[in-house]
């Protein structure tokens, strides 16, 4: 449907984005919130059409579509307030002391835009982690024109998205370049996107197998460049005994609903729920089999996402010491994904890493451990993770410790009795966490620090004030928090 | 003198270091604090010692050296007490609204260290970067055990600075393994440590090669980890019309004492200095050529180096186009650098790599632009910097916008009328800049933020007052700065 992009455009579009760019940084922070925000508007605006031509492309349902808009809105607009309000941009000042030997100059630093970023649209997320998602709002705060390579499975989407930003951008006279929007079926857009010359920063959502082969990439140029590549997990799940015993129905019902919520189709679907062998565990695995049963089949993404969910859930039930538990009562149709629940021991999760990958889809494995002290093994043999939980009460957090060390050394975001499917937008959300989740932990995918992925700073020596930008002049025009020999004020000098 | 470790003693050596950051990263900010200021104090007692030894070694001499010991100390303290200010943890807030749909959860997040950091000593910096040096210090402060890998150029004193750590863990009651230091000549012992299954960080100061195989090597793992290596620039300088009008004299001898300070042996040494033709070029680098003269040729580190500044030094005077203009009147004794300056056309400049590469050692090349317009496209041609200069009165720089924005692209600190040497420890200091200055510009090796290269964010969301750590409870009972519903305060809840 849609023609991939050959090399002469990518270099075409990366020419102009590099132009872009040098127009688009100096733009003020409010005109690059004013921006954002027509964007949310543009989007808004049009609102119909792209959850009916993402319904088409996806099968996602229509509430799911419309929040999923609502929520890229909202990003839009909640990252566009932390552009303006300008304290992402570190502003740091040390004033000079002349009589100190040798004298110290005045230096004064601020976070700067990398230049041209590189968006890959995610297959589970057509519109807050796609062509005007988290990563392009992101990269827009920072100062950095957006270049996005539609998914190709929701491409049509992807392309009215596109045409709404462009709108945008021509209401708020931004530069043409700012953002770019290309076309490519296969990996060799994307390579020719990361490889580009003038590429600065590249953002992924996705496959652990897509991301990481960006990040290699990106790493063997001539000038490596930073990639975040979300690339999702398997958020394990640790039912301590105490809250177990308490709500076993309870618990059983919450995770039924997230483990099939989206036909399991987020990157932080509980794949992994481990518990401690006895008639409360027992409970618990029938109740949620019970749960799932009663939640019928639905279309997955595309059909290759629905082929892929069915291989991996196929490899998974297969390996030795694993059972079915229980799967939806109502049998799958072409392209559906049906939920199951399975379950292992403990020795045998942790000698066989098939059982560690991702099975993407309404799919949750319970681990049975013989005793806490198994327990604790398992979470020290886990890989790096977005996500994890522990459904506990205050005495069971307080009796494991060492537990608790161990989960919270592999994970992003830790989760008190709750489920990790929502990932809210604030800006003390974490959406990263230790490889393989994400290639950098040190950085976010969601809330507005994600902006920092792609600034550096840069530091003035002994420049005079009116020479300075705004944003580190004695002043203090734009009334930013500024931290001034070591103090964090809003105060002017 | 001192035996490479072997591969067992770096097994023993990560265990150990993984086994201490499970205790110390539990020690309070006014612990780690503590413990850096003891560092301090056990430096200082040995003062005498650790600057004979190091005369020795590195042939630096000794006023050189009691300053960087001092550089050093006043390092550990200023990342101490920014360790125990805590505002680099980020700590942030976004508290619950249950009334939401869906409800949002309380959510609050704040750095936690990576683990275990290997860092390289510098040859240039015996002491300030090198095994108490800036990386160590940031390390201790976000919480990381460090195992350093000497510099064989100047193991004795690495090993006397290690003991001295030693000393001071053992008085702060720190465990065993929280710092390590390992000796090795060649690279097989740096390249086990990067590759050992247990080390989470890398920091490096020194030469793009070293540098550069140590970020593919970290990229190459199973898991891949953050490497933050500075290897070094060329730091160009550029002489503005006006300016250099006005100063021709003052300017020259600015940078004539710059270029041979410490036999050039500095990552900011000013290489590459860019005026355009004329009279007034042409009295700057006649007496810029009668300092340089002036200037005795001194023992350089170790023969190694002195032996790469003459090879690399010819290697440019070689190129053609290339002119020496003056070197030192004094003759030069084994393993001494002696001062020398070189001009060239912009065209050759543009032309050769070669002329891009930094000569280590007391050696500048001046290009002479036709124009303006030839000047912008030397600054358009350069790769990314630590530092870069404009020698500049206030209408030059309104004068050049263009020029000013491509100086400003390729270098992490931008000096306006100063000398790159010497680099200011303090809070807006940013020693980085785009690769090849270092493998990643988002951060920095001088400067209490440098901490944030070995920590990351971790969220945890729908905790309980009580089970929160310390710096995210109610009460705010550290006193830090936190972002409180997007708002920086340092007010409890």
């Amino acid at each position: 449907m849609f023609r991939d992009a050959t090399k002469e455009e990518i270099d075409d579009t990366m020419n102009l984005a590099w132009t872009a760019f040098h127009e688009y940084r100096k733009r003020s922070l409010r005109q690059r919130a004013e921006f954002m925000r027509a964007i949310a508007k543009e989007i808004e605006a049009i609102s119909d059409e792209l959850v009916r031509t993402a319904m088409e492309e996806t099968h996602l349902p229509d509430p799911r579509l419309r929040g999923e808009k609502n929520r890229t809105i909202f990003q839009l607009n909640n990252y566009a307030d932390a552009c303006e309000r300008g304290t992402w941009l570190g502003a740091t000042i040390d004033k000079a002391l002349p009589s100190k030997t040798p004298p110290k100059p005045d230096i004064r630093k601020m976070l700067v835009p990398l230049g041209p970023v590189v968006v890959f649209g995610a297959s589970n997320f057509p519109f807050a982690y796609s062509t005007a998602g988290g990563d392009t709002a992101c990269a827009l705060a920072a100062g950095c024109p957006v270049i996005v390579k539609a998914h190709p499975a929701h491409a049509a989407t992807s392309e009215l998205v596109a045409q709404a930003i462009w709108r945008a951008a021509e209401t708020c006279g931004m530069p043409r370049g700012v953002f770019a929007h290309v076309h490519g079926a296969g990996f060799e857009t994307g390579k020719q996107l990361v490889m580009h010359p003038l590429t600065r920063a590249v953002g992924f959502t996705g496959s652990y197998l897509g991301g990481k082969a960006l990040f290699d990439l990106a790493n063997q140029r001539k000038e490596p460049i930073p990639v975040f590549s979300e690339m999702g997990s398997i958020n394990p799940v640790f039912l301590l005994p105490q809250k177990l015993g308490e709500s076993v129905t309870e618990t059983a019902k919450m995770y039924g609903a997230s483990i099939t919520l989206s036909v399991g189709q987020f990157c932080t679907n509980p794949g992994l729920v481990i518990g401690i062998e006895g008639k409360n565990l027992n409970d618990f695995i029938e109740s949620l089999g019970s749960e799932i049963k009663k939640v019928a089949p639905a279309a997955m993404l595309h059909p290759g996402i629905a082929r892929s969910y069915v291989e991996k859930r196929a490899a998974a039930l297969k390996q030795e010491d694993v059972t079915t538990v229980a799967q939806s009562a109502t049998s799958a149709g072409e392209n559906e994904g049906s939920p199951t629940i399975a379950s292992a021991s403990a020795k045998a999760f942790l000698n066989n890493p098939v059982l560690h990958q991702e099975v993407f889809g309404p799919y949750s494995l319970v681990i049975r451990c013989d005793d806490e002290k198994e327990m604790l093994s398992v979470a020290q043999h886990l890989e790096g993770q977005l996500t994890c939980t522990l459904m506990a009460t205050e005495k069971d957090v307080r009796d494991h410790p060492a537990l608790v060390e161990a989960v919270q050394d592999i994970c992003g975001r830790f989760i008190l009795n709750g489920v990790p499917t929502g990932v809210e937008v604030c800006l003390s959300m974490q959406h990263g966490g230790p490889f393989p989740a994400t290639t950098d932990s040190r950085f976010t995918s969601v809330g507005a620090d994600g902006i920092k992925r792609f600034a550096r700073p840069v530091c003035f020596q002994n420049w005079t004030d009116g020479l300075l930008p705004e944003e580190l002049q004695n002043a203090n025009p734009l009334s930013l928090w500024r931290t001034i020999d070591n103090e964090l004020t809003k105060q002017g000098i």
